[in-house]
This record gives structure tokens, sequence and C-alpha cells, in this order.
């Protein structure tokens, strides 16, 4: 068995297509290193929530799920824009891994090319769980809710996530007018 | 009354819709804080001059207005482009303000979950004094004066700022080729 | 009771000064949010280690320490060079806090010109528990090992640290000659 | 006759269009200095090719062409994103010039308002030899060999710069997932 | 008579030295250019006060000295650790100038090289009049008052500049122990 | 045989020293990979010469040693401030290498790290080539010119390098007074 997976993503919001990868990555290693990716941006619509929001959402859609806090590590990375040492600047941010588990093209491209294994991660209802979907629903007023942990729902609540996302749809470019 | 109010904006160029705007918040405060957003960036189509160049146009268009010199300050601010950080960053910048005003609901937004109070400013005919229809009548030759303050006019010929603009518009992205 | 407090450092390396640290807060607060800063740096003698390794050390140590993962966040954030938005950029890689605990002149009046509440720590054998010492004594050879938690003696064996330190020691300044 | 002339491109990959370009610029000075643009990127559809593997196509293409290395220097140059400074950053990574060739409109007027002598070179066969279309050619299976010096064929297939093209051009956006 | 004279310094505090200077250029200028350097730093003991905070110091001596507004342009420019490009970055945040005034020797320098006229200014009670001696004695307690306009005095005080300084040397190093 | 090897220098300026160990090399491998490091730096006492310069005072001395340009890349690499990126960075810029020499234990470890083979060159005369004794003996009035090839000597002439380097040696700081 290995001894841990590692699983990028940026949990735009934390959706029940991601605890499904988390479970399913779980019964093939011992402990996952999740990295919350893209971690210094928030305030988007393609990146609505800081890194320490989403820490929050996934610590407690895992402790929902039962997931025990030793089978993960919750780590945010920012982005570094030069492709080529993107995967030296994740590592230099968690624990040794030996095995890396993405669908994304270029992420499994990047580890191939630095000699790390790379697996698949089978889809859970794709066309219903995914980030984009949530936020689409969001913004056109559709139940959002049954695509994401209870524990999320209820945080965006706390946090008027939603009223974040709709406001930030209606900028149309950057901070300034 | 309040002390200090903030304008924020690119000022890509100056026009007589951001002028109208600068005589409705001087009803309002003391003194205005007039930022000149994405300071560093010039020479796209989108951000054509410099801050240099925009300052003098503000400056001057101020001057053939009789706004006294003594009511604003003019300061350039560069991007970040870590959202979370903006306010922080420009409030580093200017001088303590208390009253902010914007249309724009990203920079709304950020500066209400910085406890500022925000105001939004009435439009003065947004359909003819925007940035981009300026910018669209000088790439279509139409007549892009009416739209600016005589100073900035004269300005932008001094510099052959229209000759800048219609060089940058045969560009399709980037720097180099 | 305040719900989480918030407790900055290096950790390079993580010694019983810093644990002790933890086990004091935690009595004032239900939850430490444990920032890792300088989080991009590694290998040079003031920081030796990657927050990734980092990471493991403060996780076996507080293990060993029997403090229970629930009590916690582990989380690394990277400097940012401008001190102005330092700790809006902090608050957005972390979960909200109320209460930050620090000895740290600077820190200290960064966080209370943003309004925050800040309490010192008391220190413990303050001449003894700390990095400098640990890695003075490493370099003349002298006991470095007690100043540690024995996980986090392990652990720098594992990884062959002391050699990294000593190598780094080498160098008197920068990457290349 | 001019020293040396200074042409600038990104080279993605390295195609006829481009050897014809040199082969003129040849006629005009002395020594030519070829700078590769937007040197840190790569893996991207847009930037497939690291600087290095574009230093060693371009070398290679020029001795097939036989094109000797006392007439021209292959200089990386990564990318500043303000165009206000970029002619002063490239100028500090280059030996001195004395006339700019390039079509770019950008280009062009950056180097004009920095009072350098800018000429246009002959376009070659423009439609079929550009970056964009050896890509389009590469992604829809046609023939993008004969696009290329036979050098830059033989690299390319050594370091599988196809299979590279095909995988990132699966990714719909940045890193992450 | 030049136009426009630029003269930049840090200004950590304004102090009657840098008064003396701005007197001196604008009897050789029409206008002066007051550049604020290293903008973005603040709250180290080299660099205590943002640029926002100089802005006022600055605006208030010259106010309190009878300095007319329109005689200055007073611009906040953020430094970019790369020598070569310093001087373009600079051009393109002011007005254009004819005349730059710095006994700086690198200022001096980077300016020469690209082509401006340098003059130098007749120092004033240099051994009194310096940043580093008003930051001397208000950590050692002595009398910096008088090295200081009365405004930038007053001004110091409602910030509770003392204490900020007093503060930040006791701090050692960086941000985080 | 190795087919590259790898030498990293910041070439403050190129003198003998440096001629000796490329000539080394060039007796193990087949070409050499001559990295310009810090390449973006320039006009200060530690680097003063631009990557352009070193570019040309490099290829002149390696002319005059009769070194034929087939046998070696010369590549400008930018500084990148976080050492766990440092190679990959690197390693993006250049033609692949399966050796590196360097005598710098830091270097020396980062490769190591990234499992490459690394080896030491042997010092010719290290008292005497170095960089730091060149600048040395250029401040105080000494003999330099007997450290460098006659073709760097020539060039430092041209471009006045020696009154470049005594005029930074007057400046205390960093750009602005």
């Amino acid at each position: 068995m290995y001894k841990r997976g590692l699983y990028v993503g940026r949990f735009q919001p934390f959706h029940i297509g991601h605890l499904e990868a988390i479970k399913y990555i779980l019964k093939k290693v011992e402990e996952i290193i999740i990295v919350i990716g893209s971690a210094q941006y928030s305030h988007t619509l393609e990146n609505p929530f800081t890194s320490g929001e989403r820490i929050v959402m996934i610590r407690e859609a895992l402790n929902e799920a039962k997931i025990d806090l030793s089978k993960y590590y919750l780590i945010p990375v920012p982005d570094v824009n030069v492709h080529s040492v993107w995967v030296s600047y994740l590592i230099s941010f968690v624990p040794s891994f030996d095995l890396v588990f993405t669908n994304e093209p270029l992420t499994s491209r990047l580890f191939k090319e630095a000699h790390f294994k790379v697996e698949p991660i089978p889809f859970f209802h794709r066309e219903l769980y995914s980030a984009t979907e949530v936020r689409r629903r969001i913004l056109s007023g559709e139940n959002w809710e049954a695509l994401l942990p209870k524990s999320v729902v209820k945080f965006l609540k706390e946090i008027d996530g939603i009223g974040r996302i709709l406001e930030l749809a209606k900028t149309d470019k950057t901070i300034i007018q």
C-alpha cells in the first residue's frame, strides 16, 4: 500500500464530488495530502473563497463524513505562474508523497515529467458535482445545496458566501472601474 | 461632513464622466483622494497611458474646471493581483479617509468587508462618458473629443495619444510575436 | 473563553519552547491556529527546512505530546515583503480568529494596528529553547537533541537535517558562486 | 552596415518563417541577437516548450542552415508584465545593438518610444509559416513537419513534443482542477 | 529655465534638509516632481512610515513653508529591485521632466546612463538634517523635534509615529519570530 | 564521456580563474553550458555588470582562448529567491545536462537533492583569481588587469566599467537617498 497520496484541487467550493474522490483515494493510501491550490486568490467568480475559508469548509465536511483527522493533511499552496517550477514549489509545501491522484491533463503531465506515479480518479456524477455547476446554480437561483455536504452549506450561509458570489457576478472585470 | 472621500479609477483616459463624479463627491466631503489604479500598466489597448500621463491629464482637467489643488490628492497605486490584500495595500499609499465612493461591485464589496462606509455615485450619461466609448470612437474615427475635457484633448494631441491607441489596436496580444 | 487563537512562528526547527507555548495557548482558547511563517523559504542557514518538513515535525511533536488534532490548525503562509499587507494576507490563509499570541514587537504592532487583541506568551527558558541556540549547537557539535521533542530529533535524523545545516553553513551567501 | 540587429520571438516552435527572417536580417547586419521571449513560460498550449528546449531547436536549425555560430547570439529573456520597462529590461540581457527588426506593432512602438531604429521584416508565406499554424496542424493531425526545419522536427520527436502539445490541448485552463 | 526638475527621496521622515533642497530646486525649475521612493515599504526601522503618511507629512510641511501646490507634484513610486529598469519604471509614474537633482551616486549614474542631465544639491547642515539622525535622536530620547518642520512634528504625534519607531527598534529582524 | 556539463557563475567580472575552470570542464564533457546567474541584476558593487555585458565579456574571452563556439552554450538565468525551486527554474532555461561542476556548497546540495551528479572544480590560484579580489584591486587602485583575460580588460575599458565600479562604491545602500 502506498504511504501518502497527493490530491490537488481549488475547492471553490468543496462539493460532494471532492468528498467522493477523497474517500476513493483513502482506500488506496494510508494518508492523503489535500492541497488547496490557487491559495492566494479569492473574491473572483472563479475563486470566490479564501484558502482560510476553504480550510474550514473541507475540515468540517470531512468531519461530517467521519474521516479521521489523522488520515489527511490539508495544506494551502499558492499558485506560481511558471509551470516548470510548479511541482518543485508544491513539493516544498507538503510532506513527501509517493502517488499523485489527478484527472487534470496538465497536472498529470507535470508530475509525470518529474517522475511521479500518477493515477486517475473515477468521476462521480461529474455533470452534477462540479464547482462550475455549483456556481451556475447559485447564480441562476437553482438548488445548489444538494451538491454540497451539509456542513459546507451551513458554513457558506454563515459567511454569506452566496451573497459574495452574487455580488462578484456583477463585476465585469477587475478591481478598479 | 466627512473629511476625506476616496475615489478609484483607471482614467484611461480621464473623461467628463470622471469630472462630474469628482464634482459630486466634493459636495459631500472636504477633500477627495483620487486614486489612479493599475498604475504600473500602460501601452495596452485597455490601459494605453502611463500613470505619469494620467496625472498630467487629471491635474490639467481639474485646473480647467477650477477645482482647487488643495481640495484633492492625486495618487497612483499599482495593482496587486491578490484581492484579499488590495484594500490594505491601497490604504498604505493614501492619507486616511472615512468614506469610499464607487459603483463597482467588487471594489464596493472589498471595502465593505474591510468595514468602510461605501456610497454610490450617480452616473452621468453613462452610455456616452466611459473610457470604453472614448477608445471605441478613436478606433472608429468618430468624434471622441466631445467626451473629454478640452485640456485632456489638448494633452492627448501633444503626446500623440491617438496614434498610440491606433497602433496598439493592431497588436493581437502581447509584446512578442 | 476565546474560540481561536493565532500563533505564528518559523519553527526552524520546532523546539520545546514552541511546544510549551502551544500548551499555554491551548489553556486559553478552544482551538489554536499554528502558522508556519516564511513558508516558501528553505535551504538557508536561517531557514533550513521546507514548510512541508516543518509540517511533519510539528504534527509529530504534537502527537507525541498527546495534543489532539482537533485542537489545532497547522497552516503554512508565505512571506510577503510588504509589511502593510502582511496581516490581511495572513488572514486570507487561515480560519477566523479572535486573539493573537506573540512576543515579537513588529508582529504585535501590525496586529494591533489592524485592531486585533494581542497577548504575550510566557517565555520558557528562552536562553535554551530557541532555534538560534539549536542551530548554534548543531554547528558547534554540542548536544542539540535535548532542546527538541524526541519525534523532531528522529525526523531530523531521517531527512539528514543535520547534514543540511552543516553544509549550508559552508556557503557564505547565495546560490551562485 | 549596422553592427548588431535585434530580433525577438517566442519560437513556439521555431519554424521556417523564423529561419527566413534570420537569413534576411543577416544580410543587413553583421551580427544578429535572437531573443527568445517569454523565456520563463512553458507547458501551455501557447508556450509549449521551455526556453532550454527552444535554444536547442534554434541552434540545431541554424546549424542545419549553415549559419555560423559567430554570426548570432541566442538569448532567453523572461517576460516582465509592465510594458513601460520591457525595453530596458531586455537591453540589460543582451549586447548593445543598433537596429531592431520586428513586424509586431507593440514591439515596434516600444522600441521607437525608446529612440531605436525599427525595420519591418518581409513576411515569408505568412499563412503557412506561423507557430499558430504549426500547433493547429499538430492538433488536427495534419502535416506539420513541412513547416519546420528538419532538425527541429527531429528534436521535437526526441523530446515527445507532439505528445506534450496534444496533452496540453486537453486542459481547459490552469494547473489545478 | 528648466520646466520640471525631479527630486527623489524616501522622506523617512521629511526633515528640514529636504525642505531646503526643495526650496533650492524651485529656484532652478518651474515645477518640481517630488518622488516618494520605496513607496510600498513601511513598518521597518529604516522605513517606518507608509507612503500615505509621507504624502501628508510633505504636503503639510510645504504648506507651512508657503510653497504653492501648483509648484510641485508629490508622487509615490514603489521600488523595483532591478536597477537596470528603475529609471524607466520611475518615468512611467511621473510627468516628463528635463533635469534630475540628486547627490546619490547610484541615482546619479542610472539617470546619466539614461541620458538625463543630473545636478547636485548643496547640502544643508548634513550632519544634523538626515533621517538617520532623526531616528537616532528618537531612539536615544534626544531632541528630534528641532530637525523637522513643525507641521511634521505635529503629524507624527497625531499618528504616534514615535511609538511606532520605538517599537520597531525592539524587533531584531522580520515579521515572524 | 559525459555529453553536457553545467557550470554556474555570476562572472562579475569574468576572470582567469573562470577561464581555467571552463578549460578543465571541457576536458571532461563534450559541451559546457555556462550559466550567467543573477542575470537580472546589475549596477551594484557585488553585481556591477548587466548580463548582456557579461555575455560579451565571456564570448570575447573564450574567443581569445580559442575555445570553439560549438563547445559551449552561454545562457543568462535570473535569480529566483526561493531555493527549493531554483534547480527546476534553471533546468527550464538550459539544454539537458548530465553533470554539474561546482565548488559552492549550496549549489552542490540543491543539485544533489535533485539527483544530479556533482563534481568539484580544482581551484586555480583562488586567492588571486576571484571577482572579489578584482573589485578590491579596482577600488584600491592596484593592478586588476593581470587577473583578467586581455579581451575582458579591453571591453571593460570600452564601457567604462571601472568608472561604474568606482561610482557604485560611493553609494552606501540603495537607489534612493
